[in-house]
C-alpha cells in the first residue's frame, strides 16, 4: 500500500503531523477544490491510510466531518545495537504503542539476530499490538548501503557484510523495508519526537561504544555519497594517540568513546592511581562507562578527569563540523552521554571557545532526553515517512 | 516573470538542462497530456521564456515543432571580490555570453563598489549584450544572511555589514537579484559547468587570501542555519600555531592560505633562508603566492616546503571533512590553487591517509578548471535557477 500520487501524499504527510482534519481544512491548505480533496480522500479510505473521525466543533452552521489517519496503522522499529536488539511499534503518526527489548550478541550473525528480531515481532502480533503491519524501519552499529539494504564492511559485525537484511525482512514480513545506520535512525527520532523537532538542520552526536553523528539537513538525512556520512568518530584530534579499532591512531573514538573510557578507567584502577575506581573494579575484569559516572559523582578527581578530557576532544571535533556545517542544534546522546552534564560542559565550553562567533551565535547543546528509545522511534520513522510519502510531499 | 505553477518550472528546467525538445518529447518526460503540455509551452511563449527552434528531425511522419529557451533571455553574474571586480553574462542555459572585470579595492565600500557594478552592466546593456535582463546574481567575500540579501560581520569588508546589496540591485536594475557568499557561488558555477557537474554531492575549496569551503548535498548549496557553512578557513589544525585574523591560534587558514604563505615567504626572503626567494622580492615590500609558486618551479625547497607543509593541513582537515560528509568528489580552486600539483598531491595524501576506506574509497580530488570564471557562473546560475524554478521542478 502506497499513496497513489503526490496529492495524496501531502494529505498524509498532513494527517501525520497535524492530526484530524476536515476536507475544507485540506483544501484551504493545499490551493485545491473541495471536490478533488474529497475525491483523493475516499480513495485513501478504500485503501485503509484514513478514517473519519467524528465532527469537527459546530462553527454556526452545518459541522464538517474530520478525517483522521486509520488508527490501525502500525509501522515498527527494529534497532539493532551490538548486544541488544530492541523493537518498538508506533502508530500512522508516530505515537508509541509498545516496546520489547533482548540482550543479543551481534557477533552471532544476520540470520540469528534477524530470527530473534520476526520472533519478537510475530510475539506483538500474537499479543494484539499489531492488528496490521504497514511498515519496518531497522537500524544497525555500522555503514550501510541504504538503496541496496545491506551493511558494508560493518567493523563490528562480523558475518553482516553485504547480507540482505532488507530483503530478509520484506520476505519474512510481506511489508515495505528500509535499512538505515543506527545512528541516521536516532536523528530521524529527534527530529520528530525529540529536542530537534522544528530544527531544520542539526547533528546528533551517539558517544556508545564507538562515536557516529547523524547529519540533518533541510529536515533531512544527509547520508552522503556512499552512504558513510557521519563517520565523525575517526577524525583524527591529534596525529599521535591511542591506536584505533580502524589502525590509525589519534582518532576520536580511541581517545573518548565507551570502550576507551573502559580502557583508560580499568588502567586507572589497576595501577592504584584512583582509589575509587579500584575499589569500583574489584575483582572484575573492566570497568565500564557506567563505573567512571558512579566514581564521578562520588567525587573521584581521575574519573572527572577523563571525562572532562574526553568531553574536551569531542568539543575541539564538533567546533570544526559547526564550522563547516553550521547546524541549527546539537543533541547529544547514547550510553555515554548518561556521563551527563559535566561531560557536556566540557564539550560546549570547547566548542564555543573554537567555532567562529557566528556560527555558535545561536547554537544549544542539548543532551537527548529521548534515551534508549531514539532508534527505535527513528526506524519507524523513516518507514512511516516512506509509505505515506511524506519526502514526496515535502 | 516568474513561471505561473510547477509544470512550467519543469518544462523551463528541462529546457535548461536537455536543449530544444518536442511538445511530445516533453509531455512524455513529464508524463502529462500533450494537449496540457501545448497549453504551458505557449503560456511561456508569451511570457517571453519559449520560442519555436524549428522542426525536429524527421521520424517518417510529420515533423514535430521543437521549442527552447528564449535566446533572448540574459541572466548577469556580479563577483565582488576583495580585489577584483568581474560581471559576466550567460544565456538561458548558462552559456557564457561575454565577461568584464575591474580592478576594485572592497574597502572602498559598497556605494562605490556597487555603483561600478552597475556602471559595468550599464555599458554591456549600451553594447547589445543584454537584449533583455531576467536576473542578477551577487557574489561576495564574507558570510551572507541568503534570506535577508545582505552581508553579516565580513571580516574583511568594512562598511559593508548588512548593507542592502541586493535591494540597490533591485531599485537600479528592476530586475530580480540573488547574494550569496562567492564560495558558495564558485560551487554552483563547478555543479553546472565544472568538474561536479552530474555529481550530486561535492565540497568545492577555495583557497585564495582566506579558505572556505562550498558545500553541495543532492545537487543544492548547504547554507547552514545561518548562511555560515563552509566557514572551514578557522578550524583549527593544531592547538597553537600563528595567530589568525580572527584573533584566535591555530585556525587552517593562519597556517595556509594565499595571505599566510605571502607571510611566511616574505619572513624566508628577508631572513635569507631562502636566496630564490631572496632574489625574487628585490625591494618590494612582500611576496605573493604567485611569487612562491615561481620559486618552487624554479627549484628552491624552500618555498616547495610552504607549499608541501599547506597542502598537509588542508588535507589534514580536509580528511576530517570527507568523514563526516562524505562528498562524492573535491574540487579546489581560488588563486593558490593555482601553485597545481605539488600542493595537490600533498592534500591528497593526507587526505586519502586520514579519511576512512569507505569514504575515500571513490573520490576523486581535482584542480578546478573553470579558473577564474566559477564566480561568475555560479552567480548568473543561482539567479537562472531561482528565475527559471529549477529549484522547485526538482
Amino acid at each position: 500500500m502506497q499513496p497513489e500520487n503526490a496529492h495524496q501524499a501531502r494529505l498524509l504527510t498532513s494527517l501525520r503531523f497535524n492530526g484530524a482534519q476536515s476536507a475544507a481544512e485540506l483544501a484551504t491548505q493545499m490551493s485545491l477544490s473541495r471536490s478533488k480533496i474529497g475525491q483523493e480522500l475516499a480513495r485513501l479510505q478504500e485503501s485503509g491510510f484514513v478514517e473519519p473521525a467524528g465532527k469537527a466543533a459546530s462553527q454556526g452552521g452545518r459541522r464538517s466531518g474530520l478525517m483522521q489517519l486509520s488508527r490501525r496503522l502500525r509501522f515498527v522499529g527494529v534497532d539493532i545495537g551490538a548486544t541488544s536488539l530492541d523493537v518498538g511499534v508506533t502508530d500512522g503518526r508516530l505515537e508509541f504503542v509498545t516496546h520489547t527489548s533482548e540482550t543479543i550478541n551481534i557477533e552471532d550473525g544476520p540470520e540469528t539476530i534477524l530470527g530473534r528480531a520476526v520472533e519478537m515481532i510475530d510475539k506483538l502480533r500474537a499479543e494484539g499490538h499489531l492488528p496490521e503491519l504497514d511498515g519496518v524501519g531497522v537500524g544497525v552499529p555500522g555503514p550501510v548501503s541504504f538503496r541496496d539494504g545491506f551493511t558494508v564492511s560493518p567493523p563490528i559485525m562480523p558475518g553482516w557484510d553485504r547480507y540482505p537484511v532488507r530483503e530478509y525482512f520484506m520476505q519474512q514480513l510481506d511489508c515495505p523495508v528500509l535499512l538505515d545506520n543506527d545512528v541516521n535512525l536516532m536523528a530521524i527520532g529527534e527530529m520528530y519526537c525529540g529536542l530537534a523537532r522544528s530544527v531544520p538542520d542539526f547533528l546528533f552526536v551517539k558517544i556508545g561504544t564507538g562515536i557516529g553523528c547523524g547529519i540533518v539537513t533541510g529536515g533531512r538525512v544527509l547520508r552522503g555519497s556512499n552512504g558513510s556520512a557521519g563517520d565523525i568518530g575517526h577524525i583524527a584530534v591529534q596525529g599521535t594517540g591511542p591506536v584505533c579499532g580502524c589502525g590509525r591512531t589519534g582518532c576520536l573514538e580511541a581517545w573518548f568513546s565507551g570502550a576507551s573510557l573502559s580502557r583508560d578507567a580499568t588502567a586507572l584502577a589497576r595501577s592504584g592511581d584512583s582509589p575509587g575506581l579500584h575499589e569500583l573494579l574489584g575483582d572484575r575484569d573492566a570497568l565500564t562507562a557506567r563505573d567512571v559516572g558512579i566514581a564521578m559523582r562520588n567525587g573521584d578527581p581521575q574519573a572527572l578527569g577523563l571525562v572532562r578530557d574526553g568531553g574536551r576532544r569531542v568539543g575541539r571535533v564538533l567546533a570544526g563540523l559547526v564550522n563547516f556545517a553550521n547546524p541549527g542544534m546539537i543533541v547529544v546522546g547514547g550510553g555515554v552521554a548518561g556521563l551527563g552534564h559535566p561531560l557536556l560542559a566540557e564539550v560546549r565550553s570547547e566548542l564555543y571557545r573554537r567555532s567562529t562567533p557566528l556560527a555558535t551565535s545561536n547554537l544549544p547543546v542539548a543532551l537527548s532526553e529521548l534515551g534508549g528509545h531514539a532508534g527505535v522511534i527513528g526506524a519507524a520513522g523513516l518507514i512511516n515517512d516512506h509509505v505515506l510519502g511524506v519526502n514526496l510531499a515535502s
